[in-house]
């Protein structure tokens, strides 16, 4: 009846991870044990979510892998790497996430993932200590290392594709300076000279996958591919990128809570977020810095679903904060503490509070999984260039900002978004109108 | 270009609310207040939501009046009635929700809106002792009664109109019996053989509103107008009816939260809710017979949203606890707090918490507002019978349970079916699909 | 210098626990693992508080062990009844309140504890179905059977000393009835005649431990030992005796929270507070009957701490309400919630929420240890009855309520209580006074 | 029978407070209407708090006007410098803290509480913009015009007594320099130098109370009167000083909730609070200089009550974090949230979160009447330099740290100290001995 055009999901997918700590091997485990049979997937839409497809009496209701070609669980082929050497069990372990019986089962798979070294500049993440890194002179000589390592794992391991995903810290925050990044030949001279301030370790890792044919998905806040020479990097290797930032605990629940008011027609006075949190993840944050390239990220969730423009009388001047604690008490499982200040009839102000005990790689590892399947889908797809239907599991969706484009970060806009490219990438028709 | 088949909202709209108590007069003051532009109706769809008419380059965002031909607020006329003689003034003094600044310049009015004697039986509500009550020997003496008070009211205020608004306390819990409650006749019956067990007061109000040629609302979870026999009524006098419990503090939060869970696919594992609430309303739910009704209207929530038939793994077998408890201390400023066990990846749990401190009449009078003149239009549109589209503002939304249709308690569903309702009645198209 | 005149601890002693349920075996597993060096007993004022004895210059801050002869942890032997036959470790996995590693390492020693059959009666505790129960006629043959049992644990365990926990769920309210629960007489004479509505299986237990020489400690909010009766038994036997309830979660916050406010001559308007909880507690406690009991337990806290009568302009007519609710998702770890209302200066009115994520038998593990020491020191003591130093540890103190005397539920006053106490059994000079 | 060698409070006292803000109407507003018996002076012990005397059979419990002799209310004159102009009732009103119907009572008072014009330095806060200030060349110039100030107010109002209050906005913080801050002649050569760095404003109002014979009470974080010269000073003039921060809202409740955790001997594994709060104070804070003099004074409270050094199994290591937030939405009402991670038995973890809706002048204004009062009688009592009985007000509490005296956190240690302080000056004994 209906027809996908895109190609199908032959053979092996190498998903190479940059970083191999507690999302990372977090995401690994579980894919590994759900092949097995012995976890259950749970938060990843192209495993669990069913879209309607057809109207009226035609109306249906399938999964994702019923409605375009998926890469099954079982052509996965794993590589990563790490400032650290241990191997990913190893790894897995000292997370500290997953409990002993979680992991014990694929000891073996995940011990034969080992990082290779990574391409590192302690500049960018001063809290990191790792030694496990290449020695390159030149931002080049880095992008040139990993077009290498590319190559290797994807001989030795018979993958016919790659998707590269990075799982690993938030950067330093690099401004975007459009003497240098704007296109990708200003962007290659930089990385040839060795501007080591404007060009992050991220994007060697980016351009690599790109010219290697391979997506690139930006899981941190960094704004590595956010550039205009990444997205013609992009066109030029007809490749799809997506980012940034995991959207996980606090922004997945607000981009979610944020739209019950705004449906609701209630006016907002003030919105404050904190978060504390203890991983590896939360000490890099600790360091203003890199805290900086978060908050950015964070702030922008709200600003475009409670629009001032469209109810003056509702959004105008609300104040907005979010703040990132380092907390080591309590490791991966971190907590956000959210204040809202509403009004309603007549201006009467009410509180809400939401407390999330979260585990920051539980709700990643699931994030991880949809993006490389749905950026693999992409590929095969021939969708070239910044994923937009990929917003919905992003905290700062990326959008071509020299054109004035708005990102969308409405949670349920992002999913209508997300449905309609499954249905068009299926052959059915996109009919779902964005409100 | 569009055009409604919507009777104009001609002449005046006479707004009848059964209590006179802290929801009714905070609904009335802030309509005064409104029309004199000294407050905003802030929560209300009708006055500030705007719904996307046309698709594509043809899509543009209208209000609800730029739509359907609405009843100007200025066109209102309140009436009342009430087991006490307070009038609106003074009730709105007594209830302690507005403050005196948001009261007084509209005192005048307010204090010409005088309960009529109300149709009371303290056998279906213990705790309130009021003595402002008409002395009626059976139900239908209260049936006859109160079509007098309505006929006399339309007449001195020349009203073309007339919308029913039950904002009074729950009443005990009627079981709905099919020997009475089938038919009309069978109802009619009950009545004149003052079958007091089975029919309740509220029940005569609404018969009344019907006989009357006026839509009726019931606010409170009573299952006054939830039985066949209502249903023919409504048939017979060609009039809409909808209820039940206007949507305001946690199930508001509840409808609009459990669907992040479920669009993000995450599991869920039990959900706690419990409410500290002191106003008349909390006085009467303490009576267990009376907070019988309640917990069933806010029970069944849950269970549609989250579906174990649909999503085994994650929905099967959750637990689900809704506790209310008297607590007078604040008044009508009820709080709410929510306890939510989910799990996520590989079934790792997490915790939500969430703690509203929200006030009753403030969230429940915009809710007023937009069922009285949204009924007021499906009557205009000669919509007959249980308005589904209204579910939006109700926490137990009427259905036909002898079909075994099932009532949709999902916020932003609930949102689609308003939309579609409104664009339909402005003879636009009904263009979004129920998901 | 100073000389206690308490009998030395010396040989075994034996501890004899009704229920082999979380707490127990929470309690017995932390006692077999601490005395390996394997885990610390925090939160056990014997093994970690330190007193301060002596004034000024001579003031010094010594162990209780080194103010008591207490017995040693290694002199303890477990014996325990249970209505279901499995043993500690069976018992202990079931529970599921400690990780297996910290179960593992004293398996065979709590393998060798096997319940003996329970005296019960189901009317008492209509949520559990156990079958491992003696067959007894009356109550008398209770009583009997279970002097047989302590007998028989004594002779073969060679304990010198024994003493008896009730760490065993919740039963029915059992109101004081002064004609049968005022004499010594009259309770063995109801005993005999089986009465079973006037005589818990808890007395049974309680009457038997007395009887063969042992003190008995009431950790649940059962009235057993709470009666004339019992006061005058252990008078004969000489024995000491303590209840009720530990104070674990909940309350014991509610405790120390409270003299805050008093303290700081803070008003208060009302107090909410609700639980939630999944054990086996929790589910006896859903039961009203078993329900009341703990609800007349929990609510004497507050109204002892903060006294209208001496504070009239601060604690007047303040609502106190306490809900415990049934919700299995978290198993033992129960979830306490508070809502505090507070006043300051002018009557200005502001809130407190206190949320316990707790763990209910963390928390009453070290209590039965404390509780079992300090019961034994007491008898050492020859101490006898009603023991008020051991207030601290419960929720509803013991008190003569037959001569009026008041509960302390105060913690720090309690905590002078049972300082001075300690202190005065080891021959130190009590010299806290009492505010 | 008991003699108290306090000289009487005959005749006027002079409150002169630096700040006409929040809190200074709030504190005046309230004694002018309490004496009016227009309001209840709530959370101020000098009105509300018993202190037992004697012992056994002689206790009694006073109230502190019974055992010393206290200013009365009714003999209180109030003067106060601002930088803004408005008098008492325009900042009270301009403040939002009190309702119009607690404040008009006593317009009139109120109105007549004119600002003298202060001593500021933009520097020492930068987000504050006010021009109503004194035009002085030098520190000491500052000096010499409050000097003056507080003569005229002494003869116009005829006032016996004097006591200094500040109430006005942290200063930015200002490092102890031991070449400038450690004797009485290097500080007045500094204020003739004009060492602005070293010599903050708040200084100057210090050395001129004292020189004028007052008492001066440091209310904010300022380090002020926390230096060996003003303890000098202090000697020299014979008077008493008291500081620093007042014990109001987050601090209040964890210098409380600490020794709950202590007595108990839980274990702690980190705490984490937050403030969000939208006042003057909170704007002068959201400047980051600022915030660090603040942060110094709230993470010590901690440290002294839970010590690693006498319980290193149960506190050592744990993780505390302050932070607080300028969040202009509820103004007034600031707002806690404390996360507190706690462990027992066995090491087991459990969480706690207070969340506080407080009010930041309702909870300073009692303890402005409390300092003020108890400086007084200190001063009366010939009590001299630190008066470290106070420290139950002070969220950092001074002490000599030169030698090496460490601050009393514990609230009810602190609670210890001033009972046998007024006890002492009552001729009573002090008999309470401090754990």
């Amino acid at each position: 009846m209906t027809k996908s055009n895109v190609k199908p999901a032959t053979s092996k997918l190498g998903v190479m991870v940059v970083g191999c700590g507690a999302v990372s091997t977090t995401f690994m485990t579980g894919v590994l044990m759900a092949r097995k049979g012995l976890a259950k997937p749970v938060g990843a839409m192209t495993q669990y979510d069913k879209i309607r497809v057809g109207k009226g009496d035609d109306k249906k209701y399938l999964s994702y892998g019923e409605i375009v070609p998926l890469t099954d669980l079982n052509d996965i082929v794993f590589g990563t790497w790490d400032v650290y050497p241990a191997n990913a069990f190893e790894a897995a372990v000292n997370a500290d996430v997953l409990k002993a019986k979680d992991i014990l089962p694929v000891q073996d798979e995940l011990e034969k993932i080992v990082p290779m070294t990574a391409c590192f500049d302690k500049d960018f993440a001063a809290r990191l200590d790792g030694t496990h890194v290449k020695d390159c002179k030149t931002r080049w000589e880095m992008v040139e290392a990993l077009r290498n390592d590319i190559k290797e794992f994807k001989a030795i391991n018979n993958c016919e594709r790659i998707v590269m995903l990075w799982a690993a810290s938030t950067e330093v925050y690099v401004p975007i300076n459009m003497a240098v990044h704007d296109t990708l030949e200003h962007l290659e001279a930089a990385m040839k000279a060795n501007d080591t301030k404007n060009i992050a370790p991220s994007m060697c890792y980016a351009y690599a996958a790109l010219a290697e044919g391979a997506p690139f998905i930006m899981g941190a806040p960094n704004t590595t591919v956010d550039i205009p020479a990444m997205w013609e990097m992009a066109e030029k290797t007809q490749m799809p990128i997506c980012g940034k930032d995991f959207k996980t605990g606090q922004t997945l629940v607000k981009s979610g809570f944020a739209p019950i008011i705004g449906t609701r027609c209630l006016g907002l006075n003030g919105w404050f977020s904190t978060n504390i949190l203890g991983n590896r993840d939360g000490l890099v944050l600790d360091e203003p810095a890199n805290f900086r390239t978060k908050e950015v990220s964070k702030l922008s969730t709200l600003e475009s679903i409670l629009m001032a423009e469209k109810q003056p009388d509702l959004y105008t001047d609300y104040y907005h904060k979010v703040r990132i604690n380092y907390y080591p008490p309590r490791n991966d499982e971190k907590e956000a503490w959210d204040n809202i200040d509403i009004f309603g009839w007549m201006g009467y102000p009410m509180q809400i509070k939401i407390n999330f005990l979260c585990r920051d790689s539980i709700l990643a590892a699931p994030v991880c999984l949809d993006l490389v399947l749905l950026s693999d889908l992409a590929a095969r797809a021939g969708k070239v260039g910044t994923q937009r239907f990929l917003s919905f599991f992003l905290k700062s969706p990326m959008h071509d900002y020299t054109k004035g484009e708005v990102p969308v970060n409405h949670l349920y806009q992002q999913y209508t978004i997300l449905k309609n490219a499954i249905r068009e990438m299926g052959g059915y028709e996109a009919d779902e109108e964005l409100d």
